[in-house]
C-alpha cells in the first residue's frame, strides 16, 4: 500500500459505495454531513487493536471490519437510537497487504448496511500495528434515550440475542478446536451479530436511517414523548452479562436477580462439554456477543425475540438464583498482567 | 496505569469536567447524546500516532492533546460549522505514565473549550504505541456547509491565520535549534492555533455550542438560507497551502493564482535565514498550521483577520505569480520511504 499513497487508497476504499440517506455529504471534503432529524444524535466510539481485540490468524479482515462496526452499532441501538452513520480512522503498517484494507472496508460497509447506515468518512494513517477506530451515530427518533439508569424494583430483566457464544468461540480458538461442533462458536467469535431489529422493532422504529422528517415532526422530545413501551433501561452485553447488568443496577440504584434456568442454552452446553468448560460461566461473564439486555415494566408481554431472565429487586448488586456474584465478572482493558493471547482475554 | 484499570482511569480522566451545553448526556452510558439544533451535524475524524504525528520528546502530553483536538476542530470550522463536541479513543501501552494520560486529557479539554465545545465520551484500550483518535462534531447553524467546490472565476482567495510556522518548527526541532529566535516556531509546531473565531465571526455565528434553538429557529436550511456573506469555498491548511488550495481548485473546476508578495512573512523569513531554509517553501507546502483558506466573492471587503493572497482564474491547477507549481507540494501518509523523523515529514 506504500506505492498507492493515502489519497489513492482512500479513493479505492470509497469507490462504488452508496451512502445511506442519512449521510448528506460523504467523504471528500474537510468533514462529512449527517442528518440528525431529531435535533440530537447519540455517539459512541471504540478502538480495536490487532492481537488484542482481534487476530488475523483467527479472523479474516472482513470479519474484523464487521465486528468493529457491529460493536459500535450495538452501543447506538443500546441507547434506543437508530444507526445513521459511522466514521472510521484506520492505522496500518506500511506493508499491510491491500487485501487486508479492502477486506476491512468491505466488512465495515456490509455491517453498516445491516444496521441501516453507511460509512460517512474516515482517516488513514501509518502505524506500527493495525488499529481500527470506529465512531457511530444514531438518531433517538423523538424518544428519550434509553439509559442504564431507569430500572425500578419489580421490573423484568430480559435479553434479545445470544449470550456466551463469543466466549465459547474464544475458548475453541485458544484450544485449537475445529470441526462442525465448534463452527458456530468460532463464527460467533469472529463476527458478533447484534440483533438490532429486536430493539428497534420493539421501539416501533425499525431502521429509518436519515429519513427526512417534517418540521412538525422535528419537535423536541420534551414537547412530545414517544409512546411508552415500558423499556426502562437498556444496554448491550459487551463486557459480560454480570458486568453489564451490574452497570444498570448501580446506575439505577437497584439489585438484579437472575434466573439460571432461563439462561440455559443446551447448544452452548454441548460446546462446553466438548471443551471441558462451563457454559454458565460463558453466559454470565462472556462479552462481545452484543446481545441486548433490557429492563421492562412488569405485567406486559415482552416484544418478539425477548426472553425474561430475571427481575429487579431492592438492594445492590447482582444475584443468580438469590446467590450473590462476586469478582469482576467482566472485561477491563488494563487490569492485570499483559496478555498476548488475543481477543479480550480475562 | 496497569494497576488502575480501564474503568478507574476513565473515571479519573473525566473527574471534575464540565460539559459544554451541546453535550446533553456525557460519558457513562452506552453512548453520549449531543445536540444538533440544525437537524444536521458535520463530523470529521483524525488519528495521531506517536513518533509519526507527534513526538513526546518534542511536545508535552498537553501539547499533543491540544493538537489532536485542534486539527479536528479546524476541519469542523472549515465546513462553516460551529464545534459542538468531540469523542476520543485512546490506545496506550500498559506502562504509559499516568501523567501522560492526564496531560493528554487536560490538553484536549483545554482546546475543546477554546473551540467552544467539550469531550462527550471516548474509549481507552491498550496498544503497543500511543494512538489518539479524535472525532469532532459541529453544527452548520442553518447555513449550507461551505465545501471546497464553490470557487468561481474572479473570486478572491484569502487566508486567516499563520502559514509555514509549524513547518519552521519542525525544521528547528530537526536541526536541534533552540533559543528565543526559534521559540515561536517550536511552539507553533507543538500546538497549532487555528483561528476558529475568524471564520465563525465572519459567518456571524461565533461559538454558539449547543445553544437551544426554538422550534421556529430549527427549520431546515432549504427553507431559510443563512445570510450570504460571499464565502464560496473554505478549507483548513493541513496538508500545505498548495495541496489544500489544489483540492479547492480541482473540486471547483477552476485554477488559482497566488500572489507571492501577499504571502511574505518577515518574521518567518528571519527564522528561515537562521536555519538556512526557504520561508516561501514553508508557507506554500508546510501543513499543520490549520490556518483557514477561503474563496470569497469579489468586490467586497474581507472580514477582519482575512488577508487576500490570490485569485480564482479559469483553467486547472495552482500557479504562483503565474508560474505553474509542480510536484506534490503536500502531505500524504503512505507515499515514499518510511521515516522515523517524527511529525509529518515529507
Amino acid at each position: 500500500m506504500r506505492e498507492l499513497g493515502e489519497f489513492a487508497l482512500i479513493e479505492r476504499i470509497n469507490a462504488g459505495r452508496v451512502q445511506a440517506p442519512g449521510v448528506l455529504l460523504g467523504p471528500g471534503d474537510d468533514a462529512a454531513l449527517v442528518a440528525a432529524p431529531d435535533g440530537r444524535f447519540v455517539v459512541t466510539t471504540d478502538m480495536l487493536v490487532q492481537d488484542r481485540h482481534f487476530r488475523l490468524d483467527w479472523s479474516g479482515p472482513e470479519d474484523v471490519g464487521r465486528k468493529a462496526i457491529a460493536q459500535n452499532a450495538a452501543d447506538v441501538v443500546a441507547m434506543g437510537a437508530t444507526p445513521t452513520a459511522f466514521v472510521v480512522a484506520l492505522g496500518c503498517p506500511a506493508d499491510t497487504p491491500l487485501e487486508v484494507i479492502d477486506g476491512l472496508a468491505d466488512g465495515m460497509w456490509a455491517e453498516a448496511a445491516r444496521a441501516g447506515a453507511s460509512i460517512a468518512g474516515g482517516d488513514l494513517v501509518r502505524s506500527r500495528e493495525l488499529v481500527v477506530s470506529v465512531t457511530a451515530f444514531g438518531d433517538p427518533g423523538r424518544g428519550a434515550p434509553v439509559t442504564r439508569a431507569g430500572a425500578r424494583v419489580g421490573d423484568v430483566v430480559a435479553v434479545a440475542g445470544r449470550l456466551g457464544w463469543s466466549a465459547a468461540g474464544l475458548a475453541a480458538f485458544t484450544a485449537g478446536a475445529t470441526g462442525p461442533e465448534v463452527a458456530e462458536a468460532l463464527a460467533a467469535h469472529r463476527v458478533p451479530q447484534p440483533p438490532y431489529a429486536l430493539v428497534l422493532d420493539a421501539l416501533g422504529r425499525g431502521r429509518q436511517g436519515g429519513k427526512k422528517l417534517s418540521i412538525a415532526q422535528r419537535i423536541s422530545p420534551a414537547e412530545t414523548d414517544a409512546p411508552d413501551i415500558g423499556l426502562h433501561a437498556l444496554t448491550d452485553v459487551s463486557d459480560g452479562l454480570l458486568a453489564d447488568l451490574g452497570h444498570i443496577a448501580s446506575s439505577s440504584g437497584v439489585a438484579i436477580d437472575l434466573d439460571s434456568a432461563a439462561l440455559r442454552d443446551p447448544a452452548l452446553e454441548s460446546v462446553a462439554a466438548l471443551l471441558e468448560a462451563d457454559a454458565a460461566q460463558w453466559i454470565l461473564t462472556g462479552g462481545e456477543d452484543h446481545a441486548f439486555a433490557g429492563v421492562w415494566a412488569p405485567g406486559r408481554a415482552l416484544p418478539p425475540g425477548w426472553v425474561a431472565i430475571g427481575r429487579v429487586v431492592a438492594g445492590r448488586g447482582l444475584t443468580v438464583d438469590g446467590v450473590a456474584q462476586t469478582g469482576d465478572g467482566g472485561w477491563e482493558s488494563f487490569r492485570g498482567a499483559d496478555s498476548s493471547s488475543g481477543d479480550r482475554p480475562r
